[in-house]
């Protein structure tokens, strides 16, 4: 089953084909700010699946390609990421001096987009701004301290997730919080169809430009352990997003690129970058070292 | 004035002496999950002054020492920090080669304590974990690219803010966003207390020893330019939550100790230190290059 928000924060699930507006059984309307009543489905889905196979089996819904998507959890309690996580890229980036797996970091809530949006760079005159492939994990159920193999009893499903980044020494959470840089997508297929999450196939083109293809064999740090890491320093809550990292192959983008994410049996998504006016700021506009050691 | 939560998710006011439940005028339920009722009240905080005013001058309410007092705000959009942003403190992590100031960083929500909570060390053998006193701000209006020169108006208030940290080289983020390393509070005291950002003192004690002592007036980059930066490359929300950097004086904490933190003209709290069971992963089990460079 696919969740997903649509339409100005409406709450749904879908077959592939139909889209079944569900915010009544999670409480949520459109209106309601912060924008939390897919973190409650998410919480229920459990005990609710029966019901809501139900009416995705009997509603007719509106067809999925008639709504506008939206990001699936635009407000979870934490948005985390695992950095260097595929052996390839680890390499490219231990060239550079850069790699290093030692646990999660955080990149804001407010950088959430989805698939019917667009990446806005930011006016930073000769940054370069890098695409990253990844796949998001949806936590299900809270817990902490959750060991190996118990990990996937807490994952809800799987989306699309790019990992947008300014290249540069300053802070690394500061450069992928921009806004529009964590598009994810288009929706959450739950995990009962992703089989092996230890097998899934992941691409990432730019225009027609195949740029990223990995699979999730080839993980440094793998999805169960990734949730027992979260979860040893952190409560993971239902609609915590993991990004499990990125392979090889990231580079720049420009505006009117159009970045497109496959990832096998979740979805694949489409998101055209456009060049912003905002996003200058005195960190950027000074050389590195300005306030270093003061 | 000053907002708080207490008593299992109550949202409340007060003047110092009694607390009076305003959950009604954010649609706030103790049962609502997640907990976003306060930032509702925060938003919409200017329109409903007069009325909590009046509420605040005419009814009962509760002995505020009869509470438990809750952390004010424990699921923003994100909490924010700003490493090294003191003088004093940059040249004593400089001298370690540690010093930056290069825009934000994140802590997880889920590290978010309140006054009447304790801080929980994780069982990590041999690692420090040390105090950081710190002044949060708290976001009342939503903006982005604030100029400096207009972003008090987007500051509804301060509270003190204790950024725990466990030293090491691994994911600074991951370091400090262990459950219970923010404990933040004792309630939000709205900025008309506050006259001048510039001159606020904080002072942090563990048991009867000062350990830190500073000036916002020594702040490196100070909190109009911080407004300025994090909302350069994000929306910010009400209820986002800033955490200002911490001045010199930084120092371990061990089970038994109290960590207390004062913020003139914003409040008081002591917290507790428990050694706890959680908190041990693969990554603090192994040497830090363990897997670096594979």
């Amino acid at each position: 089953m696919k969740i997903l928000r649509f339409n100005g924060g409406h709450v749904g699930i879908s077959d592939g084909r139909k889209v079944v507006d569900v915010s009544d059984l999670c409480t949520s309307s459109p209106a309601d700010w912060p924008p939390v009543g897919i973190n409650r489905l998410i919480r229920d889905f459990e005990a609710l699946r029966p019901r809501l196979q139900a009416l995705l089996d009997t509603e007719p819904g509106e067809p999925i390609e008639t709504v506008r998507l939206e990001t699936p959890v635009p407000w979870p309690n934490k948005l985390m990421a695992y950095p260097v996580n595929y052996h390839d890229h680890a390499k490219e980036m231990a060239s550079r001096g850069l790699a290093s797996i030692q646990g999660y970091f955080l990149k804001s809530n407010s950088s959430l987009v989805g698939a019917a949006d667009v990446i806005e760079l930011p006016a930073l005159p000769g940054r370069e701004i890098h695409h990253e492939c990844e796949i998001a994990l949806v936590i299900g159920k809270e817990g902490r301290q959750i060991p190996p193999e118990r990990a996937l009893e807490h994952v809800l499903g799987y989306a699309c997730l790019l990992d947008m980044t300014v290249r540069g020494k300053e802070e690394r959470v500061f450069r992928k919080s921009y806004d529009t840089f964590t598009p994810v997508g288009p929706w959450i297929v739950t995990a009962d169809e992703v089989p092996d999450p230890a097998d899934i196939d992941m691409k990432l083109w730019v225009n027609d430009e195949l740029r990223q293809q990995a699979n999730t064999r080839d993980l440094i740090v793998d999805i169960p352990q990734m949730v027992s890491i979260a979860s040893s320093a952190s409560t993971l809550y239902p609609g915590d997003l993991i990004a499990t990292g990125t392979p090889a192959g990231v580079g720049r983008v420009v505006a009117g690129d159009v970045v497109t994410i496959e990832v096998a049996r979740v979805g694949r998504m489409s998101i055209p970058v456009v060049q912003g006016t905002r996003g200058a700021n005195v960190v950027f506009a000074q050389p590195y070292e300005f306030v270093r050691a003061q």
